[in-house]
Parts: C-alpha cells; sequence; structure tokens
C-alpha cells in the first residue's frame, strides 16, 4: 500500500471523445462534441477541470493552480468576499467528490446554485483496480461526469485532482478557489478495508487523520472563516447501553456536572480514524476558533438522487461487495439476482441508516446554516434506526411484492461488534434545520 | 521535518574509547577499556549493542537482528516462555529508553533483575541539534551509558538503534528480543513541539500513532502473550468540571447505565496523540485480546533515580527549555541560576505531578502485575496534584531555605487552556498496587 501514500497521483486525460449517450430526461440537451487540453506548467500533477459551453463545444482545461482569471467561467468578486454574502452563491469544496456520497453532495450542491468544486485524488476507483470490485452500476471518468452535467445544466463543477495529504496541492486549491465552505468526504471509508492488513490499518489512519488536519491548517491559514463540514459516521459511539446524544453527554458525578464530549467507543481502524478526526476538529474550534459540523453519518442507502438520475454518465456508483457495499445496498443486490441475503452472524447488530437524497439534503442544511466560529459542532445523521434482521425482513417484504424469493442465511461475523445490543441515538438536529427524511420504507422499490 | 519521517537512523559508533570516568558509588568498578566492532550485514541501519565484560573489557557488537544466540550473553529458553514463568526474569523491551523517562526505566528494571532491551531512534537527540536545546545535565551518548551501567553492575542492556514506525525493524526486534513486557515511551512528548508548526504537528501525530499501531500489530503477530505497558498522559482529560477518574466513568442517563471510557478533551496535538493512541489500543484489547496497560502520567519532576545517580555517565537529561522542560523542573532551574519564575497566565492551572523515582516504580508495578488478555486497564500515574502558583511558591520557600531570592513573574500563556477551574483527579489504582510515593514537599531540596 505504500504507493498510496504518494501525495500526487499521475492522471492522463484522454484526447479523444466519448459522447454523453442520450439524456434520461425528456428534453432532449445539447452535448458537446469537442474538447481541448492545456497542459500545466505546474511541476505537480493535478488537473483543473473547467467545462465551458458555447454552442455544441466543450472546453476542457487542464492547467496548473491558481487558475487563470482569463479561463474561469465564474468570474469572482475576490477572497473579500463573505461566506455568508447572500447576494452571490457560496464556493463549496467538496473534498471526495468522486466518490458515493460525495458525488451525489456536488451535484447537488450545484444544482442548488453554489458554486463547486470537487478535490480528489481518485483513489478510490484504484482500490477497486486493487480489490478487483466494480460499482454495479458503470460510473464515467470524473471529467465525462463533469463534462455531462455542464452540457446538461450549464453549470460549472471545478475539479482539482490530487491528495490533501500533500499540504501544497491543498494550499494552492485553497488559494485557487477560495471556498466558504469545505465538505470533507475524502477519506478512506470502508472498515472493513482498514482491518485487512497491517498496511491498510496504517494507510487509513494516516490518510484520514492527516488529510484532515491538512484540512484545518489550510483553513487557519488561508480561509479562517471558512466553515468545516466533515463526514463522521455513527459508529464512532459503538453501542453504549445507554442512550447516545449528539455529540455531547451532560454527565453528573460526585455532586458536580459538566457537559463532556460524548464517549466514543470505535470498532474498527477506519472508525477509529473518525473519531481521532473528531478529537482534533474539536480542538481546532477551541484553539484556533475554527467554525465546524461533524456530521456522524449512519449507514447510507440508494443510488438515485434528483441530479445523479439526469444522465446515465451521472449515475453513482453502488457497491455491493463485502469491503465497500453497505448491508442494505448489499441485500438489494442479493435479493435482485436471487442470492441469499448474508446477515453477520445474530444480525441483532442496530444501526442508524438514511436515504443518501437524504445525505444530500443534510450536507446543503449544515453549509446553509453554519457553525460559529469556535463551534465544534455535531450532528447526528440518519433519518431511522433498524437491525440487520429488520433490515432483511424488510428487503424480503419488498422483493416479494416484486415476485422475487428471497431467503435469508447467517454466516459468521467477520467483524468485531455486539450482535444484540441496546440502541437509541438522538437525531433531532437535522430535522430542527428542516431535514425532510426520505424513509425507507416508502421509498425501498424505488432502488 | 520530512526527514524524520525516515524509518530508519544512520548511525556510527566511534571506534575511539572514552573512559567512563569513575563511578560515583563508593566501590571503584572496573571499567571496560576496550571494545571491537563487528559490521552488520543487513541492509538495514540497525544495530545491537551488547555489553560483554571480560575482565577489563567491554565488547560492542553491531550485527543485525536476530542476534546469533553465540554472542548472546542472555541466552533464554526459547518462544515457549511464559511471561509469568517466575523462575525466569522477565524480558522487558523499553521502547523510548534513550529518554528521560525511558533511560531511568531501562536501568531500574536492569537493576531489579529483568532483562531489558532498549529500542530508541535516537531521535531525541535530533530535536535538541534543531531547536538549539540541551540538557542541563550532560549527558553521555547511548552506547557509553550502556558500557557504563555493564561495567559497573555487570548486567547487560540490549540496544536495537531504529524507528518503530518502520514494521520491519520493529518485526525483527521483537522476534530477536522476545519481550513478556514492552514498555512504550516511544513517542514524541512535547505539547509545545507539537505546536510550533503544522509540519510538527503531522510529524507527532504521524509518529505516535503509526508507532504505536505498529507495536501492537507486532505484539498480535509475534508475541500475542506480551503485556504492553504504554505512557499516556493527564493531559487526555483536560479539565474537566467534574472528578477525573481512572480511563472509566459509570454514567446513568435516561433510566439506563453503562461504564464508558472516560470523555477526553486534550489540548494540543501532542495530547491529542496520545487520545488517539488509548482509543486505538483499547480497539485491539477487545479485537485481539491484546492485555495492555496505560499509564495516564501527570507531570514528571526531578532527575536522579537509585540508578543514575551511581555513576556520570549514567545521568540522566534535565530539560529546562519552554519546549521540552516541564514547570516544575523549570522553575528549579530558574530559582537556581537568580531568574524570576515565568508563570503562563493566571497560574491557576491545576495537574498531577510525580518524582521520576515514583515513574521507574509505577512501571515496574505495571509489568509486575500484568493486565489480563484482553483487559484495557487505566492507571492515573502521579502522586499529588499542585497549581502552577502552589508549585511556584514551594520552589520559591525551597530556595530561601538555600539563600536564594526567587522572584515570580506571569507571562503571556501560549496555551490553549483554562488558566482557573476546578481539578480533582483520582489517583487509586497504583497505591493499592504498592506504590510508595516521593513527595514533593519532602524531596524538592533534594534535587
Amino acid at each position: 500500500m505504500a504507493h498510496l501514500m504518494s501525495t500526487s497521483c499521475s492522471i492522463k486525460i484522454s484526447s479523444s471523445y466519448r459522447p454523453c449517450g442520450q439524456p434520461l430526461s425528456q428534453d432532449r440537451t445539447v452535448l458537446p462534441n469537442s474538447f481541448t487540453i492545456k497542459t500545466s506548467k505546474s511541476p505537480f500533477k493535478r488537473l483543473i477541470l473547467k467545462g465551458h459551453r458555447a454552442g455544441r463545444s466543450c472546453v476542457v482545461l487542464a492547467t496548473a493552480a491558481p487558475v487563470s482569471k482569463e479561463v474561469s467561467a465564474n468570474p469572482r468578486s475576490g477572497s473579500d468576499r463573505s461566506p455568508n454574502d447572500s447576494s452571490k452563491p457560496q464556493r463549496v469544496m467538496v473534498i471526495g467528490g468522486d466518490g458515493y456520497c460525495g458525488w451525489a453532495t456536488a451535484l447537488h450542491l450545484s444544482n442548488k446554485g453554489y458554486e463547486v468544486a470537487i478535490v480528489d485524488s481518485l483513489v478510490r476507483r484504484l482500490f477497486d483496480h486493487q480489490l478487483g470490485l466494480d460499482s454495479l452500476t458503470p460510473i464515467s471518468s470524473i471529467h465525462n461526469r463533469l463534462r455531462c452535467w455542464k452540457a446538461i445544466t450549464g453549470k460549472t463543477i471545478e475539479l482539482y485532482i490530487g491528495d490533501i495529504c500533500d499540504f501544497e496541492f491543498l494550499s494552492e486549491t485553497f488559494n485557487s478557489f477560495e471556498p466558504d465552505a469545505v465538505v470533507h468526504f475524502g477519506e478512506q471509508r470502508s472498515a472493513p478495508y482498514s482491518m485487512i492488513d497491517r498496511s491498510r490499518a496504517v494507510f487509513t489512519q494516516k490518510n484520514n487523520v492527516i488529510g484532515t488536519l491538512n484540512v484545518l491548517f489550510a483553513i487557519k491559514e488561508f480561509r479562517e472563516e471558512c466553515h468545516l463540514v466533515k463526514l463522521g459516521t455513527m459508529g464512532e459511539y459503538g453501542t453504549p447501553n445507554i442512550d447516545i446524544e449528539e455529540g455531547y453527554i451532560t454527565i453528573s458525578h460526585n455532586g458536580r456536572t459538566d457537559t463532556l464530549p460524548y464517549p466514543k467507543q470505535a470498532s474498527s481502524f477506519y472508525h477509529l480514524s473518525k473519531v481521532h478526526d473528531s478529537n482534533n476538529i474539536a480542538f481546532t474550534c477551541k484553539a484556533w476558533g475554527i467554525r465546524a459540523t461533524d456530521l456522524n453519518q449512519g449507514v447510507v442507502y440508494g443510488v438515485k438522487t434528483d441530479e445523479t438520475s439526469m444522465h446515465e454518465q451521472l449515475y453513482n456508483r453502488l457497491d455491493y461487495d463485502g469491503v465497500f457495499g453497505t448491508a442494505l445496498n448489499r441485500f438489494c443486490v442479493q435479493a435482485a439476482v436471487g442470492h441469499p441475503l448474508t446477515v453477520y452472524g445474530k444480525g441483532g447488530q442496530t444501526r442508524g441508516y438514511l436515504d443518501i437524497r437524504d445525505t444530500v439534503q443534510c450536507v446543503e442544511l449544515a453549509i446553509a446554516n453554519p457553525a460559529k466560529p469556535g463551534e465544534f459542532r455535531v450532528f447526528n445523521q440518519f433519518t431511522e434506526q433498524f437491525s440487520v434482521n429488520e433490515l432483511a425482513a424488510l428487503v424480503t417484504k419488498a422483493g416479494q411484492k416484486l415476485g422475487l424469493d428471497v431467503q435469508t442465511i447467517s454466516v459468521p461475523n467477520p467483524r468485531v461488534e455486539a450482535e444484540e445490543h441496546y440502541y437509541n441515538a438522538k437525531h433531532t438536529k437535522l430535522i430542527e434545520l428542516g431535514l425532510k427524511p426520505h424513509l425507507l420504507s416508502d421509498s425501498l422499490l424505488d432502488s
């Protein structure tokens, strides 16, 4: 895995044109049919892709940061813009914007009028190659994705390809894009991956912790008003025998009372890396006045959002393997192909779940209602909680309505976790901000 | 700082003999006056130093792990030795054994009959060069230290020079030495150092977290019965407004009760790295059955132990600078040279303190009473708590008895911390194991 530590990725943009295909919407959209490439003068292997729509052409620029103002499709007024200046769209940097949640979020924010840049090393695609895995839904290259988005909506998403563990790269993306908010999905996000062997455990913690430290230092040095929206996980809490609160708990002990960080009991090197991140971020909020929202997300399911459904080149990835596939997505695929649903152990493991359409909604709510300077705000980002057995039953029932004969089998649990436990996690803060959940029972058949 | 990430240190052993000088004890000990060097065939820059006393000679072997049995001064019965086999001395690996606490501990354990190996990259000595700092007490090279120890006591301490972030090096030290216990001091241990700049913050967390992960994987792979004694810090807890317990707290909440990890609120990237370590270790105890003791140590003061006092070449380091010097040691030096005691801010910052003679006693107690397989045991390792103002008053009073005119001034606090706060931390578990504290009021004049 040592090569994954490399701080730059060598990327080539193919010069051959690949048509976007037909849009899925009723309106036939005019798609670009050509592009040109400018090579970078930078010694760094990082690229900025800017769609530029002029009639039937799409210009793809590969250039070094900082971006020349002449080629910018989105001129801005400069660094004196306030993040809360409501007269102009906010500039949001989505780190990890080529991934499952990141891609859907980037499109959603772009569609809602935010100026969006994706920062991604594309290493998630490398993991697929290395482990012999693939998304069930064929996904386009990030370049074709962004060209297609530009062609269909007229909206440009900037692209910075590089590794945030490379602080020089990250600094230049900050100075080039000048984000008002950073949404940070850019981490190795599979618990099973982190448990494969020592090198992957070390990679996961090094990559996630150092990447997040770099983001914090970049905000401090270049954009101190920038709001960090960081993706954590409900898995940080483990399965305590008391109610799980949102980030903090008030404890009375020996006659005194304090409100303290909720105790964490993570159960993989991946989940631990998120705990480390949360602790580091909380400290920088206190020490430097960083404004941050930690979204402790539940298990995400589903593949379609309003935006990813617009065209097949915008499709999101759907992982159904044992490494990157989450329980519900895996069950749906198993049911569809006539494979028994594989329940780990007793199946009493209960977790919070949410539809990917709610992921994008929650992130937007967090951005639109930023944390105050110095505030470390924690939201539990899920909408319903289920045990694995309850999920299997739901999928079985939904399958039957479609005429499928769905079986369930128990397999030895590869994880270190309680298989029967108390679980009651609070999740009211995002509802208070206006979240309108898509509930599983209503939507399972959709996907 | 990038070079500090290097996983090996290039070390040369000088071939010129430097006499140990006269021992400080009444008995004149015969010291070695020559040594020979065998060069390593290993591609790795790591050395094993084995003292070998034959009359007036001291043989220093520089060789690659694993050690040839022929040259071992301490033949052992093999890997089937049980850690609890009381008929043979336990084998203890002291990682970071060239540092302030590590050196004193290694000598103490050796003196008590344990077979000891020191594992150290010697990077702490490099920090002094880089920052222009130095120990107040001149310290000998690790090679001369160990030669002197052998000459005075007849006891051999093995030496493995290398970086535990290099797993190949660490694996070979485990397979060569076959430890029954590992005492892990091998971390960057200065909060101010970790706050100098981004690269030192990243270095501290990467070095400490990855090094500890490697130790955990080495135990799992090569010595699963080995007891890990890890140095944490009382600073992990921060300054909550409730009593600090030893690692865990029982919380009643909404009618239910659970005992959970005590919430942590660290206040530097260094302290945070220790929190990350604690979380990682706790997980591996649960997942792999590792046996571990986390020693949340207070601020250590003093320089002399029974062993370091035996000879000037065994002297311990005494740091009095603003980066590595701790409050009390710094105050004593300031008082001695007629410099005002520098109190940060209001001086109400209260912490736990202990004499270095108690550090070595506590570590030995932890080794002699190991954690059970799967147990993650936390001891708060300090003997008394004082505010900075109380410390300054104690030093002033002690100075007056010596005829010194000691002044105190307040300087702006370079740290992010409450300067007036509640503080009451429990520390009974080591007392229950037999700790006999050296109290500050009794011993301040000693040093």
